[in-house]
């Protein structure tokens, strides 16, 4: 199964799409959709939401998985993530994907095994999981391959509960 | 000249289209995209879009305008009018619309004359430039008016300064 993973922002929005197969991870691609700070908000909300759709096309995923953001330092900051939040959902309900919902702690919970691991730990876990050389850069995109691993293991987790 | 006022919000998202005519203002359309609260959130983002892609094919708009809102009660609140907010400007531009935000004392400077008027000043003001019976119902709808009515109010202005 292949899992799309966001990690939207209005200025860099991160993606990670990872692919389970005979219970290993693979990554099939990762990367971040920049949009210049000089272009106006609602076109930089355009080129996430197409940019988003781009990778859809090119790796098919079968479903997605965002971070589920419930707070942030102001209220500003959550404003802004909130417009990226909101045209990157809307890209993955448009292009017919379930999409799945974690909280910071259930992200960290599924890649490091506990929920108060920190941002190093995480990385490291994933640059493990994936058997990367070294852990992906920017944060961003190491971010969505966390979501998108997390619902690898809780879809994993499941199916072993039904068995 | 016919201006697309919007109010987005996650449950209501607020919308007028008001022309100018002579020198006097008509109010052309004017309701609420209501999305259910039990659907889950990235099918609620896709009903705003929608529903304000119907609205510019159905009264076709030659500009937008949307509050801008720089700050809110709490973060939670400011991340869901994010969403709703940022596949509103999507809506917008993906129609080719050219788009206007404003502040909320730009609005109310623009309606009322003063920037500190209070809520129901405004929907007074509303009302009596668009002739209308009653205030327009729900605060939604009566905010996008006020920010259509902002729109038309300014660029009246910017004209008369050419001149």
């Amino acid at each position: 199964m292949r899992v799309l993973g966001i990690d939207p922002g209005t200025a860099i929005t991160g993606y990670a799409v990872v692919e389970e197969e005979r219970g290993g991870l693979r990554l099939i691609a990762i990367g971040v959709v920049n949009t210049p700070a000089q272009t106006p908000l609602p076109q930089r909300l355009q080129q996430i939401y197409t940019g988003i759709q781009a990778i859809i096309q090119a790796h098919t995923p079968a479903a997605a998985a965002v971070e589920e953001l419930f707070f942030s330092r102001n209220a500003r900051t959550a404003m802004a993530v909130g417009h990226a939040r909101g045209v990157a959902l809307l890209a993955l309900v448009d292009a017919g994907l379930p999409i799945a919902e974690y909280t910071p702690m259930q992200i960290k919970q599924a890649v490091t095994g506990y929920g108060s691991a920190d941002k190093h730990q995480i990385q490291e876990m994933v640059r493990m999981l994936l058997a990367l050389p070294a852990a992906p850069r920017p944060d961003d995109a190491a971010d969505a391959a966390a979501v998108a691993i997390c619902y690898l293991h809780r879809i994993k987790l499941d199916e072993l509960l039904k068995t």
